[in-house]
Parts: C-alpha cells; structure tokens; sequence
C-alpha cells in the first residue's frame, strides 16, 4: 500500500519554480469560480506520520490560495464543550460552507488510529470508528461535499531523517517534540494500523491519496495538483449529479392496514384522572431533572404530528415542570442562509446542548421524511438517504449518553377539522392556522404513508417512537409525560 | 427605591382569571408582529431575590408565550470554553436576532453583585462592572434592541416566609437550596449593593423594572403587561428612530496636513536586509508562539489598508511563521443574513478564539467607519457611535489577556495606481481587481479623512494603531513582523 509513497521521491528546483507560478494561478482560478458558485463545499483532511510535512504543506496551500475562501482547522485536543457532546460535534461545527474549502490538519481518523497503537482501544473499537468515518464521509458526499484525504507518509529510515533535519535547523527545532520521537520508536505499530485504516476507508466517494512526505517541493506539488484537478473535475460535473434510486421501494399496501390505522383513538381520561396524574408525573420529572445524576446525561425530546394534534400544549405541560434554565425549545422552521449552505442535518448539530439539559425539538430532523419528501422541497435521493442518516446521527447521540425521545401526535381527520375550525374562532389561536395547514390537509394520505415509513424505518431499539392517540389532547399528555420520565429514569439507572 | 416593592401587592383569582386570557392573546399577537416585521430584538433580563419567582415567572411567560419567537437563556456557570474568553462572550452568543425574544435569568450583573456581596471584589470593581453594562446596554439599543429589566424584589419578611412556604411543599422543595438559605442571611447585604446596582444602571434606554414577587398573580399578570406594552410602543414607533448628532465634528482640515500624510512612503529597505530581517523576526515569531506562556494569551492582528496595500501579503509572512492549527485568518466579507439580524459587533464576537490562538483579521469592525461611512452604508449616527463602541470591544478583549494588534497599510495615490495596473497583467492577481476597487479610488481624499479620523480616535494606549509605509512592500512586512514580535512579548513579560 505504501509502496509507492517509499520510492523517495523527488522534484528539482528548476522544475519546480517553472510548475508552481502556474499551479497557483489555477488554483486561485478554481477557488474563485468554486465561491462564485457555492455549490459545494470541499473539505480536506491531511493525515499523516509526524515530520512528513503535514503542516507545511497546510501553510504553503494558505499561502497560494485566496485565504478568503480556505480556513484550516487545527484538531488537537478536544475542549470542556467538546468533550461534552459527541464526538463528531466539533467537526460538523468547523464544516466549511458551500463554495468554501475547509482543511482539516487531524480528523476523525486521528483519535481512534492513536488510542489503537497505544493500546487504549481493541481492533473492534477501531473498526467500528472506521464504519462511522465512512458513514459521515457518504453522508458529507452526498450532500455535495468534495471531500480530499492526504496522506503523508515516510519509509522508516526517511522519518528519522526528516526528524534529524527538523531538529538541526534553529528554525524548525521546536516543530520536532518528544512525542514525535515516541511515535517513531512505535513507527512499525503505526504502519500497520495505518495500512488497514487506509484500507479500510478508502471509498469511491472519498479515497486516500498517499504521498510521500520526504521531499518537500515533490509533496507540494503533487497535493497541488490533485488539489485542482479534483475541484475542476468537480466544478464541470457539478450538474451531473447522479441520482439512482437504490432504496427499496415502501411495501404495498394492500388490506390498508398501517400502524397509524391500528391506533385506536378513542381513549380518553375523565379530568380527574388527568389532574391526578398530571400532578404525579409533573412530579416526577421535576425530581429526576433535579437528581445529581441527570448531570451526565442530556435528553432531547422530539415532537412530530399532523397539524393541530397538539404539539405545543404537550410541550407545555413538559416544560412547566423544569427550569428554565436547563431547557430549550428548538422551534424548527426553514433553515437560515448561513445553515443552507451545510449539509442537512447541520442545522441540529449546531444547537446539541452540553449535559444536565433538556433540549426539545418541536418538528425535527424528520422535516426531511416528512414535510419535504412529501411536498418535493427534495429529491428522493435526498430523503431516501436520509433514513440512514438519521438512524446514524441518533446512534451518535445515543452513544454520547443522550436519551432520545421521539414522538408522533396522531388525530383523525374529522378531529383535526373540528380544532381547524376551532382555532378560527379563538383570536389568540388564530395565527396558528395557515394556508399551508389546509393545504397539508389535502395530502393527508400521502402523510399517512411517509409517517408510516418513517416509523418503519426509523424507529430503533435506541431511539424508538412513541405514536400518541392524541384526539383526546389529557390523554396524549399524560402518555408523553410518563413515557418521557420512563425514559429518562432507564437511561440514568444505566449510568 | 424598593418602597413599591414591599406593599404586599396581590391580585386576586377572579381578577387574574379575567385578564391573563385577554394578556396572552394580546402578547401573542404582539409576539407574531415582531416577527413578521423582524427589526429588532427583544432582551428580557430576570434577575432578583432567590425565591421571588424568577424561574416559575420565566416558566409562565414561555407558556403564554410562542415558543418558536422566545428563547430561555440560563446564564449559571460559565463553561471552559466561556472562561476562556472576555466574559461578555457567553452573552453575544445567546443574543436573540431581530423578531426574537431572548430571556436572560441571569445576566451581565449577577456575578458582579454576587462577588461584591461575598466580598470577593471591591465597591471599585462593581462599580466598574456597572459602567460596562451599561455601555452594552447602549451599544445594543442602539442597534435598535429593545432592553427590558426586571427586578423581583422581596422584603425580608416575605423572602422568608416564601422560602419556607416553598419547602413545605413536597412539589416545590426542590426549588430551595441551601445557598438560598445563606443568600437569605445576607439579606441586608444584598438589599444594599442592590438598590446601588439599580440606581446606577437604570437609563433612559434601558431602564430597571422592579418587581414585588410575593404573589405568583401579581408578579405575572405585571411583568406580563409591561412587556406587552414596551413592544407594543416599540412597534409602534419602530421608523421613528432618533437621529441625534451628538459627536463632536471632526477638526477642520486647515493646512491640509494629517496623520497619513505625515508618514514617509519613501522609506525602503534592501533585500538583503529584507530576508536577513524576515528570517529573524518569523524566527522570533514562530519561537514566541511556542513559548508555555503563549497559551494564556491570545493574540488578536487586524489589518486595514488602502486597496492593493500588500495586507494579504504580510499577512502571509506572518502565517508561515505559525503552526496552521493554531491560526485562523478570518476574510472580511458582506455579513450574513444570520449576521444582520444581531448587532453590528456580533459577527466579530463570534469568532472570537479561544487562548493560545492568533487570530487575523483581513479587514475588520473598523469597515464600520471606513468603506461603510464612506459609502453610506449605514447612518452617520451608527457609524459615529462605532468609535465608542469599538473602543469598549477592544477594551473587553484586552482586559482578558488578548493582545490587540491594529495595522493600517498606507501606499500613495500613484503607487496604487501602478500596482493596479500590473496586477491587470498577472494573471493569478487579476481576480484581485474588481470595479468597487476602481470606485474606491476615485473617492480616495474621503477614505483618507475617515481613516485620520479612525486613528484620532480609536489609537489607544491599549490597542495602538500601527501606521505602515506600505510602498516598499518589504518594509512594511518587516515592520509588521517587528511590532508584532514587540506585542507579544510584552504581553507575555505582563503575564
């Protein structure tokens, strides 16, 4: 695998100083017509055995292109916030924009490639971090994303030569640490780990270029290059995006049975009852947010449901029993130019709270399965892919000790045309009916199907979702209100 | 001050019953017309004694309230991350944007009355604290924010017996903690330094509100009713903006001599000296940057300058002196919609880095009185606030341990010309030039009357600006380089 990258390649200067001039103006070129049209974002990973060059050649490339449109990002140790949240937090934060391109000089293979060679972590954790790094990189990849990894790479002999040079300059003596010499002696460890990492990852959307790192006008240019041919190549085919419809298409439905039509509406509670319990459950969840333990762990409560299935009121009846300093609602609307030029789930990765809160989403990530599926503000593509994307990004959450908590308020149609009619009649309800709503009303079957796919699709031992009877509203609110507090109270006994 | 506060008002059920429908219909409407119109903001601050209703009356107003247009900030703790930058970051990155409502339970004061009362600070220090808020406070009224205070006071008597009536109940225990009993027995303590707080910080543009919280239907149905009204009157009066020219006009130009014109552009440098110099000064950099001490400060370079000045080139020479991780060249460019929906300081607070990073600004909030003033770009009143506004910003910054660097890059009228001309020529340069570049030119005497008038008054013992004779390209980046190395190290002997 490395075997060309140990060949000890090398460039002289006159070639090089002819090559460069004309390199950078390209890559200038490419930079300025990739902003102009801010289609796609181009991020680039530079990886690597230390002394290879990583950083060097990071600076030369700031150094020939615009710094207007490039920002390099330097991953060392996580921060305190970092820490707090999943561990692919602090990527999606520094994702550059489309039109942009975002260098990454450590990245989400370098945590997990060290905590196996120093033993921290088996074989399996490592395969299991590499099936999440190329899950991101399909994700990224198919939202648009160019995505480049470098690696740089040194035969044994030539690091400890690189790492010799480094140490005799004056100038470049302090880039050369005692960890650095502590990874060469575990070169060999490394190597191996490398290769299979390399292996591993290197997909068609988004392979590994190995170049060696001995010689520096050679390693330039060659990352130059692939550089500029890459976002050129991009930038001409950039309306050729292929769309292959792969999913499986939904099941037919032939008795008209869904798992929406099995629900049976009519339960109700007398008032009472729902005093009762309300009080009871209220209680409860005040108590158990108060708990020490609910310091390590962080719920986000989703709600999704037909239009006036009564959203809002649950919410509230949640919220009153918490403080409102540890809560937040995440009203969910159309996104913001600066979240439009992200990948999709961006926009709910940027407002993951720290621990010890509660964040509730009111409408969701679903949006894409939902709204936007059936109203075609995306292509299928885009929402078939989402399913995964979604049952990955719970996983994340879930993984980081976050309890995820979904729910889908389900009323009847009759139901939902009585609170219409309602709501017209109540001035401070008013606004809350819009043509959009009498629209959706129209398409309530196409609905019907996408809610019933999503649950098939997404509903996970992990992050499972609850379909509410909500035609009576104290019936729903209760069943929220319990189920949250269920799930809460499991997810701190597990700590 | 607190006579009002300790009547013992109350309303009772029926009145309450009658009017809260009536308030939240009101408020709701209110709220949605802030949102359709989105010009300003709304920054509710809840502070007060432990146990006068701060929370449950936030509680409320979320419940009455939309949630989607109104946003709960707890402001308890500061993270690591918050630490690590000017304490008045964790509030710019909560500040609601125009059409929102952002509540605050917690804010700008609560610390610095708290460590006043525990005796941590001096009445010096507070009172300082008290200037800085209130220049925030104008800075974002200014901007057109609309600022409410409230107070919720208790006599002593009644935070007594609401603290107990509190504990009594199963439900609400909870809510009382042991620093409340402790704040409680420093009741006289705390009554003092309050009232001083208020006394000193309720101004004409933001104004305290102080509260009785004894009775849960009096605070609410109150506090309720005065923000209902001040958005209402707000609304109302939102195009009726006073513009007020309250600078001083700048100095008459009577023998034609200035700042810029005093600089000798003649001055040159061999370039022998030029890489004898650049070595040793990107030598010094890079060493400095390396130093433990480096990771408690923060070093913050902004560079200005006539078009086609050379920033991006010393710029550049600066960076290949740094480790890329630890850099971030921030592009000045036209402000996000997400941007223009905060104040004018937000996008740079923002991106205000962590310790032990260098920062580079390529333009600045300097464009507010340079090509904005020039242009027109915003009103003579905003941009001749910005000087004072700027000030308090880098003030904040330097306060906390960030060096603040400021270069303008000054070149001659002809000199322009002619490197206008031959980047024309160049090819990978060519995109440098555009026509706004052509127009600023022609409008060339008034930048030089706004960057005079931005040194006058922003050039200051704290954060100095650098004038740079900017027509030997190679002088100045040794001058850049020099002064930079000359910051930093004086910043780290202060450590």
């Amino acid at each position: 695998m490395f075997e060309s990258a140990e060949l000890g390649h090398k460039i002289d200067k006159a070639t090089y100083d002819l090559e460069v001039p004309k390199l950078r103006e390209a890559l200038l070129e490419a930079q300025i017509d990739l902003a102009k049209l801010a289609k796609f974002p181009v991020i680039i990973l530079v990886g690597g055995l230390d002394g290879a060059g990583r950083g060097e050649t990071v600076n030369l490339l700031n150094e020939w292109m615009d710094p207007r449109f490039i920002q390099t990002h330097g991953m060392g140790e996580p921060s305190d916030e970092e820490l707090d949240r999943p561990m692919m937090w602090r990527f999606w934060r520094e994702l550059p924009p489309k039109g942009k391109i975002g260098v990454f000089l450590g990245s989400w293979y370098t945590w997990p490639i060290l905590n196996r060679v120093t033993g921290q972590t088996k074989a399996a954790d490592l395969d299991q971090s590499m099936e999440r790094a190329k899950r991101l990189e399909k994700m990224l990849t198919d939202e648009g994303a160019l995505i480049l990894k470098f690696w740089m790479h040194l035969s044994k002999d030539r690091q400890e030569k690189r790492l010799k040079l480094l140490e005799k300059n004056p100038k470049t003596r302090w880039r050369v640490t005692d960890r650095d010499w502590k990874h060469f002696k575990l070169y060999d460890k490394f190597r191996i780990v490398h290769e299979g990492v390399i292996r591993h990852t290197s997909t068609a959307e988004a392979p590994w270029t190995i170049v060696e790192g001995y010689d520096p006008r050679y390693r330039s240019l060659t990352i130059g290059k692939v550089i500029l041919d890459a976002i050129r190549r991009r930038l001409n085919d950039v309306d050729n995006k292929m769309v292959d419809d792969i999913a499986p298409p939904p099941l037919p439905s032939i008795d008209q049975l869904n798992v929406l039509k099995t629900l049976d509406l009519k339960q109700k509670i007398t008032k009472k009852t729902f005093t009762a319990e309300l009080e009871k459950y209220q209680g409860k969840l005040a108590l158990l947010t108060r708990e020490a333990k609910f310091k390590d762990i962080t719920v986000i409560a989703l709600f999704e449901g037909n239009d006036a299935a009564g959203k809002g009121g649950a919410i509230r009846r949640i919220t009153s029993a918490l403080d409102a300093r540890y809560y937040t609602i995440i009203p969910v609307a159309a996104p913001t130019e600066e979240e439009r030029a992200q990948p999709y789930l961006w926009r709910f990765w940027r407002h993951i709270p720290r621990r010890g809160r509660v964040m509730i989403f009111d409408r969701s990530w679903y949006g894409r399965v939902l709204v936007e599926r059936v109203e075609g503000f995306c292509s299928k593509t885009d929402w078939m892919r989402a399913y995964s994307e979604i049952n990955d990004f719970e996983a994340q959450l879930v993984r980081h000790n976050i309890v995820v908590v979904k729910f889908w308020l389900t009323i009847s149609k009759d139901e939902q045309l009585e609170r219409f009619n309602a709501r017209e009649k109540i001035g401070f309800k008013r606004f809350k009916i819009t043509e959009d709503d009498w629209r959706n009303r129209d398409k309530w079957d196409d609905y019907e199907h996408a809610v019933c796919e999503m649950v098939d699709r997404t509903s996970t031992e992990i992050a499972p979702w609850t379909l509410v009877e909500a035609n009576d509203k104290n019936f729903a609110r209760i069943k929220i209100l319990k189920t949250l507090c269920k799930q809460i109270e499991a997810a701190m006994k597990n700590q």
